[in-house]
């Protein structure tokens, strides 16, 4: 049914790039970002009517790196599984670009960076964000690539929330947007969630204000919690009875001793939260954990949904999966609906998956369809002459 | 159809009693109190027969306060709405008692309190607890109180666990066992948020390893860390959506200025957390997250929850809550099958209920004439002769 690539294969060694951008950048909160830095990757070739651009707009702990891999390093990027040739996000039909984002801690302008007016890192001062202003970010990037409209703007969770502002701030920029496990706002207990979080990493001592940096000191303790906390938000409770269940991986219960006992899933959570310490910013996480919470899709728009999306232009496929209860399916048949009775050309698809949240980045053969499929369409229909 | 009350009132002003239990209580870890104080309350009279006594068993947070008021202070028991006069929990029909636990921190004996043999507090040397131990220092209250059997011994979440084991461990002591929003074991998503909230308390450097009364110090920002990320989990979703939405109680999100932003919610899990920090005690938390995460009801009946139940000669009540994600319904359809396949006398009912876990403390109508009806009956009973 689409010209499919038959054989799927990794990219293979990638390199990062980076652009200093020199125009300006007006942030929602006023406040102006004389220039700024962009790390980004890009895989596959731009066409020659350069309409063939995909940008992946990544999640709170994401980065530009998407796919392949480094020289040296084994570890693919996070959505390897589904960008590369012949792979549902086709490199070899598209040229794809995977931006790190300001505010985010991988490279690009954020808290760790140096402020030039003061010499010395950003840290807590470093000016609060908004969705709308990765996505003026992305545009000053497109137009650094020349490139006047993506086919596609592709995002999971924030990253889906990018896609639909785009839609909204820049209808002819973009064709198709797809919005993946992502939702209009948070809920109450989407912001409580966050707001534990933050306040683990700020109850650190070592978080010195924000200043942690200066005094060489690192917030490891609260920001591992938070991570904790983030992370049994993005599983299934299915998913970690079966991943974990009830197993011990120290200690014995039948026995009844006074020895310390430690189940699996403790152990588990305690290294995921260690290692994301280790690579995060804890200011960072802080930005854009309320970078999310803020978001409102339809706040400017008298919170109708229906009139927000009735400034977008472009098609949109709306995916979610059934055991998602951070961003539960329910979200996305709000998007849907709001799109539908905007009367905007919309596909929606929910996927049954026991992983929770995180099953946007996962391997799953139905969703792999889904996307592969719509994107398969929609390189046709470029080859077809636009 | 039942010879309830009809008029419903508080117990009025109520006084703590203490008991210093002389027998030596061994606990499952094997260590043995020598002996143990208790602090409780009785609302009612004890009648002749000594049959118609109640035991009230409290959860991760309780104590024995379940009921109404004491001299000068106008908060009311945790229960007050179902326990009193003409109340679902009859005071004019039972003698209920209502005890807090060993381990926990409202005057019996637990991690405050002086350890004789070192007379220093215990701390975080107090020994590691099971469910069946609050069980066998309740069982030594029993006796001090002269009651052979109990009428009912019914509790909420942590509370249902010690009705389950008190009717397989002592199976001719109690007549009926009312399991409300409780399991009969954790899953894997409960152990990791007790986890997180035991990893919080820890990483607050006030926590001084355990020892932080010797140092006169409290690690309050870590306790109340704990406590938002359970109290987020005692709540539904839609309870929170519908309590606080995305109301801001500082700030304005459309102006998009710098200023800070404060969601209702925010304000609320953060007082909720410094609140409780000022009134429970670390160690106690961390010692009854792992009692709640070790209790497995049939570990030692070959993991076989109906061969355990065959042990049990009471008639069982199993009550959930539609909303209570934390215990969800399943977990009570589980009891309820496990004593139905054991060929025990159980009623079961799911209370419609957007109050998440937290409603099993709520008034809600059906649920107190489910609970009021059960023990009416129970007292009918009592009276036409046992």
């Amino acid at each position: 049914m689409s010209s499919e690539s038959t054989s799927k294969k990794s990219i293979g060694i990638v390199k990062t790039q980076s652009v200093r951008i020199s125009q300006p950048l007006k942030l929602a909160c006023g406040i102006v970002l004389t220039e700024h830095e962009l790390i980004y990757e890009t895989y596959g070739e731009l066409n020659a009517q350069r309409n063939n651009g995909i940008l992946l707009c990544h999640a709170l702990s994401g980065d530009h790196h998407a796919a392949g891999f480094y020289e040296g390093d084994n570890r693919p990027g996070w959505w390897e599984h589904y960008v590369g040739p012949g792979k549902a996000i086709d490199s070899d039909r598209f040229f794809i670009v995977s931006v790190n984002n300001i505010g985010s801690c991988f490279g690009s302008t954020g808290p760790t960076s140096i402020n030039p007016q003061t010499s010395e890192p950003w840290g807590a001062s470093f000016p609060s964000l908004r969705a709308r202003d990765w996505v003026e970010s992305q545009r000053l990037l497109m137009e650094h690539l020349n490139i006047e409209c993506w086919a596609a703007i592709i995002g999971g969770s924030l990253g889906g929330m990018q896609a639909m502002r785009w839609s909204l701030e820049h209808p002819t920029k973009v064709r198709n947007a797809v919005v993946i496990a992502s939702s209009m706002k948070l809920t109450a207990q989407n912001i409580a969630f966050n707001e534990i979080a933050r306040r683990a990493i700020k109850s650190d001592p070592d978080f010195c204000d924000g200043n942690y940096l200066q005094q060489v000191k690192a917030p490891v303790r609260g920001l591992a919690l938070a991570r904790m906390i983030g992370h049994v938000t993005y599983l299934s409770d299915e998913l970690m009875g079966q991943k974990f269940g009830r197993e011990l991986r120290i200690g014995d219960l039948v026995d009844r001793n006074a020895d310390p006992v430690e189940f699996q899933v403790e152990s588990y959570l305690n290294y995921q939260g260690d290692k994301f310490s280790d690579s995060f910013d804890a200011n960072s996480y802080i930005l854009i954990t309320k970078m999310l919470d803020y978001f409102d899709l339809s706040r400017e728009y008298g919170n109708d949904p229906v009139k927000a999306f009735g400034h977008s232009e472009c098609n949109f496929l709306v995916i979610s999966f059934s055991s998602d209860w951070r961003f539960a399916p329910e979200r996305s048949r709000e998007i849907t609906d709001a799109l539908l009775a905007a009367d905007r050309p919309v596909s929606y698809i929910e996927i049954e998956s026991d992983k929770g949240h995180d099953a946007f980045l996962l391997p799953n053969a139905r969703y792999e369809d889904a996307l592969g499929g719509y994107l398969s369409r929609v390189a046709d229909q470029l080859q077809g002459g636009a």
